[in-house]
């Protein structure tokens, strides 16, 4: 059956295309991008090279279904049939740009002009070559909503990677609870050396790595000034007291994300740090307690928000205080629909982070982070990790 | 100066963008995309989010030098202003799609018309949007030509990641130089367990993180025919005697990619993979000598391609023998320019990688590759690791 997963292999519901296809009367859904296209790699779950290809479904008269084909580039011709869950890889009109090679399956499928829907970010040159064969493109938001509901395929695909992110942040845990103060130089110590931002995010890094996920870049282990840079990735000296902030969203070998976010401080002194880190319990919590299928997602962030300021903390800077929404949905994006500052209500498969957090330059930045899948009645972990301030050897 | 080296910051000469200006009598170049867009990643030096922001050089009148932007999400503005080495970060229209944005920056560096230069992937709304501001949207190589030729920072982020990818290959052969041969089994077991190529993949990946660089998805390991498949990166077990390839090419922190291949085979027996090695390190050496500025580089390919034909292998299939390219330009993309099938000569400062190889499904395969700065007379490896198809321990 197209679409479905195989033993070894994700599959995709193709049903949201068909109903698109229906609605607006279209002759097909075409998408053009690379290895990092992320609407592609939903659609084929092929992770291609770094150069243009195309995936195309055309609608089939007398049939609900569409035909869906993957015009992969010859040399990954393999690959292409081991990883596509759809009806057919076409390695036809190689050289020929993947916009063209879409215009030819549509035509093979019998349609040479007629609507065709593409994602809003397709790029420029293939909008323009579907022109040029005839053919009308319109934006559709079909993918990215087919995207927001995961199937128990793909939940699993989240836990796994989810799992090896919270290991990660246990291994940055560990080595925090490890590490001493030299009060005199005023800075963390390790292993020997001075533990920066860098020298944790190694340690997380290769966690990752001996568990399969990658780290995809996203690994931000911010300390003090830095921790309140939302995605720092630099290089930073830990400062005893201050607070450590570790946000780890590594990508599995499918193509999903993990996120987690822990914040710590090594020694800390009880002021500052303290005191956001119990409003950010708090708001974590509220949060959470909001979150289940038909309910406005914009519910969860002002739950967050309204904890956080009846804690005194600002609700309504770029720079001080809780500076950013709530939370956002995951899936082969690191960031993707549903978002938490729309009012349409949560569904059920919806995966979503809820990560409330407060911030201060002249401090440091406390954000707590969970990943979690809504269900009728409430939610999910895709993964449990405990929280406090201060560290603690977890084995 | 807009567009230097800073203290800490990889700079991008903007004078490739100022020629096509004049060049094309245009008043901007603009670039929108994600974190996952490379041009934008050179010529902002931002690594920004996964959603779209902005570049734009506009023309400035009496000067040659335009008047750099970058339009950034308001969250990442102090990243951006630490990151961008051009002349403006602007965070005002948040919320407006990155094409607006753009155009905005356009009408005030004083132009509400003319030509603008986009590189041809550039999304479609964003073409759109520049459209529809009254902007004649036209796609330009400057971009990609100008990332051709590397400058003395970029060689050195290059050098730096193409040392963690050696190191990377340095824990594989050593892995295989211990491992162990279950003749009954037919299998290689290393520390206790069967060695798949996962597991020796995820030594190689904890290496990559150790040293800061991470794996990007690119490290492909194949044993037998999943050597034959160019970009393996699933899970096979190794058997004795069958070649083991791993291709390594991790990211570096600012970006570049490292690139190497090596292949060996534990307790191998003399047949297949013993001819097609002495093949490919003839044909590598071929390679190598012909690289210089002003040669042709069609010259290295054929050099590789006429020496494996001498050696009896087929030069001329998909399937069998020498199936690819001699090398491609490496960069902030993996694959960019020069293409080693063009007859345009090389240039001082070209960054390419050699990388022979010879494929069977029914066998294996064996590729050598090595990482090279063109030179006046010849070329430079940017790094240098050894090569047998028998394992050592390397320390």
């Amino acid at each position: 059956m197209p679409g479905a997963d195989g033993a070894d292999r994700l599959g995709t519901d193709y049903g949201p295309l068909a109903a698109a296809l229906a609605d607006r009367d279209a002759v097909g859904v075409v998408a053009v991008g690379d290895r990092f296209d992320d609407d592609l790699r939903y659609l084929t779950r092929f992770s291609g090279p770094d150069r243009d290809y195309a995936f195309v479904a055309g609608a089939v008269a007398g049939s609900d279904d569409p035909h869906t084909a993957l015009c992969a580039p010859a040399l990954f011709d393999e690959q292409a049939r081991r990883e596509f869950p759809g009806d057919e890889v076409r390695t036809d009109r190689q050289g020929d740009p993947a916009g063209v090679r879409a215009a030819a399956a549509l035509a093979d499928a019998g349609h040479d002009s007629g609507t065709v829907l593409v994602p809003q970010g397709i790029p420029h040159d293939a909008a323009v070559y579907l022109e040029d064969a005839g053919y009308e493109v319109t934006s559709t938001d079909a993918v990215a909503r087919a995207r927001e509901t995961k199937t128990d395929a793909e939940l699993d695909r989240l836990r796994r990677v989810q799992r090896a992110a919270i290991r990660g942040i246990r291994r940055a845990e560990t080595v925090l609870a490890e590490a001493t103060v030299d009060a005199d130089a005023d800075e963390v110590r390790w292993n020997g050396g001075v533990l920066s931002t860098e020298r944790l995010r190694r340690q997380v890094n290769e966690v990752l790595a001996a568990h399969g996920v990658r780290d995809a870049g996203n690994t931000v282990v911010g300390a003090g000034a830095t921790a309140a840079d939302l995605h720092y990735t630099g290089t930073d000296v830990i400062r005893p007291g201050e607070t450590v902030l570790l946000d780890v969203s590594p990508r599995g070998p499918d193509g999903y994300y993990g996120d987690v976010t822990r914040t710590f401080a090594v020694d800390p002194d009880g002021g500052w740090e303290r005191r956001a880190y119990l409003a950010v319990e708090a708001a974590r919590e509220a949060a959470l307690e909001a979150v289940a299928a038909g309910v406005p997602a914009s519910t969860v962030h002002e739950e967050a928000a309204a904890e956080l300021a009846a804690h005194g903390f600002r609700v309504d800077s770029d720079e001080v205080g809780f500076t950013h929404s709530t939370g956002h949905g995951v899936g082969v994006s690191l960031h993707e629909g549903p978002s938490l500052t729309a009012d349409e209500p949560l569904e059920a498969g919806n995966v979503l982070t809820v990560e409330p957090g407060v911030y201060d330059p002249a401090e440091g930045g406390v954000r707590l982070e969970d990943l979690v899948v809504v269900a009728e009645d409430g939610f999910e972990f895709l993964g449990e990790y405990p929280f406090s301030l201060v560290p603690r050897e977890r084995v």
